[in-house]
């Protein structure tokens, strides 16, 4: 057997809408020694995490905890629980990531109406209320921040909408939780989901979820407990049981009560991890986190557009944590992506589907949306473009964006 | 919100049937700063990864990878994968998991029949062979090692058989991976899935995972490339799709090979984790690290003897990474373990179902299975036990053990 070299990653910015560069905390976080699963250390560490992640989800919702999967399963634990087979689900599909969680409940048999809209745009609240009008559905499921096409879908109206028409609300926040404003609570979301390679900023490998009693009373309904550990009182119930044994919301939210009930071993350091994350975002605080995102996503802007580029999509609902840019005539994308990665150590990110070749996505998430990572990549950018033959305006980018960043000093200041 | 304290874990030694000790080279490569999930740097790593399990798995699979979850999740995605609604599965369940097995299956719509034993003890191939005997199945779906029982099916005469009768051997071997010998392609097991939290040593989070080309076939007649991402070429297989989009094995494959097909975001440092943890058993190679297994197993084994204590089960067939001892008459399991945890910082396990109250587990696994921690163990129960009111030879136990340990040192030296 040949020998392997030591893990030892070139210096890299991570500036794509995830994976993102996790805090230097996180990362040491993890090299905490590993806890028994039941040691009351441990599970006092995981009453934590669910307490912290309320205050990130801002909600009340007692079902508030992490799955030990990617955020993608995070998803598929919540859709295959909440939803069962022959249930009609509306989807407001306005990217790749919409038609992901079509895929998902197609698979557990649920009955999937879709509406389309062009990439680079959202839904008017209307038009969900349209559909809903045509039809009785159980639910509605959609993207908060399509990262495919860097817009956000507003979701106070369609909460209110969803609760009018008796309907759950179930919303993908991966790429939004921790980057901008999540109001579980008061836009009225069923459930919410995210990942923790983004805005949380640890590595990828857990979910963050949170659902109301509605959903809780469903997953009881539908609840099965193991052969090898159930007792005399668990009855199973009355819907049909979840597809997934390992991603079963009825047997998570066991492991996760006081109750205590062997399912999985809970990933340790990945524990640590988001732990340590959430303690990183009370510190900082939910309001001056959204903050420092919106005024390095004005300063990236400023500085993209004072080079010549154009901001895809429909700027009203840009992300401000992901910002497209259309891809100038004749200029190979991936040249653009390649020279900026192995030049300058900074990586961004193509796109999918009809914006593949189309669109550059630069993300601002996190630990990776700070001052000196936005100065960098505009220069950076700007030097790219140059020497792919786009005619960009040179060495007005960074000084946009220092003129953001002073004439914020100022107004704080003053 | 209140303010939560950096995690800070009080000292442990693990001796628990999992999770284990992580190997401090594994923790500290975990704290590597991210890579891009298709950043070249990191798709050698996962190459890398792929090979170094090859070797752990004693395999030339092709298909032989991680999938980010816990070891439950990898036995889901494969068992998943690799049977169909309908499909004939053999589960000869000696212990809790093999329960378990029974119950991944049974939810994805196989049709299962059940061997059970004596929770103590183990099949004997010909048992295994009658059955195949009398109906026509898909495949044998059984345990390795059996950590509710600390009982190791032996598998070289059953994948033999298995070979024979055409039928599929899909085996769980979570708990002896890397602790001691799974030969997969020698013992012709089709499939093979392992965890990371026990004798590989890493934290809990990812599970490794094997299967030879005639799974990969089914997988194959199975598959259906996602819709956003799709292309001309993807035609959907004959056979029924596979249920879940996170734990699609088609999927998986995809993102794992050359095509680096976007599936979900690879967790980078549970990666890492892997990896190093790999690189530790490389180093050491299989042979010396099967045999500080052995040597760790007969010290404890002996000193729990010369303590007065009985160890529960076919000695035989004993996992040599763990050890179940019979509680004595009137003595309260929780009480020996909990005052080992909270006096001595020594985790040990109690069981499961039938057992539950009748055995003491103690794990020697991976960066656990050291000298000093079976000395100190010894030690601690023996003061523990005599508290608890048992009737121990007391200063036998850690005598014992020095014994195997000096007489297999005075042998290698001649």
């Amino acid at each position: 057997m040949r020998k392997f070299k030591e893990i030892n990653p070139s210096p890299r910015t991570l500036m794509t809408p995830g994976p993102v560069e996790a805090d230097p905390r996180v990362l040491r976080a993890m090299s905490a020694h590993i806890l028994g699963q039941f040691d009351p250390e441990f599970t006092e560490l995981m009453n934590e995490t669910m307490e912290m992640e309320r205050y990130v989800f801002q909600t009340k919702n007692r079902q508030t905890y992490l799955v030990d999967t990617t955020s993608r399963g995070g998803l598929e634990t919540v859709l295959t629980g909440a939803i069962c087979p022959g249930d009609k689900v509306l989807i407001p599909a306005f990217g790749r990531f919409g038609y992901l969680l079509a895929e998902i409940l197609e698979r557990c048999g649920a009955d999937i109406t879709l509406l389309e809209k062009e990439w680079g745009t959202v839904f008017d609240p209307q038009e969900v209320e349209d559909a809903l009008k045509k039809d009785s559905y159980k639910a509605v499921a959609c993207i908060h921040g399509e990262t495919s096409t860097s817009m956000m879908q507003p979701l106070k109206e369609i909460g209110e909408i969803c609760e009018r028409y008796g309907v759950l609300l179930i919303v993908d926040a991966v790429a939004t939780l921790g980057g901008t404003e999540v109001k579980v609570d008061d836009w009225k979301l069923s459930a919410c989901i995210s990942g923790t390679q983004k805005c949380i900023s640890a590595p990828s490998g857990s979910a963050l979820i949170t659902y109301n009693e509605q959903i809780e009373q469903i997953v009881k309904a539908r609840k099965r407990v193991e052969k090898g550990i159930r007792t005399a009182d668990d009855v199973a119930g009355q819907l049909a049981g979840i597809p997934s044994n390992y991603l079963d919301l009825g047997q998570l939210e066991d492991y996760w009560s006081p109750r205590r009930l062997n399912h999985h071993t809970e990933a340790t350091s990945m524990q640590y991890a988001v732990h340590e994350a959430l303690r990183c975002i009370v510190e900082e605080t939910l309001e001056a986190r959204f903050a420092r995102h919106q005024l390095n996503d004005r300063a990236l802007t400023a500085g993209l557009q004072a080079m010549g580029l154009t901001i895809f999509g429909d700027l009203e609902h840009k992300m401000p944590v992901v910002t497209a840019i259309n891809i100038p005539e004749g200029v190979d994308g991936k040249a653009i992506r390649g020279m900026m990665l192995n030049e300058f150590g900074i990586e961004i990110a193509t796109s999918f589907g009809p914006l593949d070749g189309k669109i550059l996505r630069i993300g601002n998430m996190g630990y990776s949306s700070q001052k000196r990572n936005i100065l960098i990549l505009l220069g950076a950018l700007e030097a790219v473009m140059k020497r792919n033959g786009v005619k960009v305006s040179t060495g007005e980018a960074v000084n946009a964006a220092m003129d953001v960043y002073e004439n914020a000093a100022k107004k704080q200041e003053a």
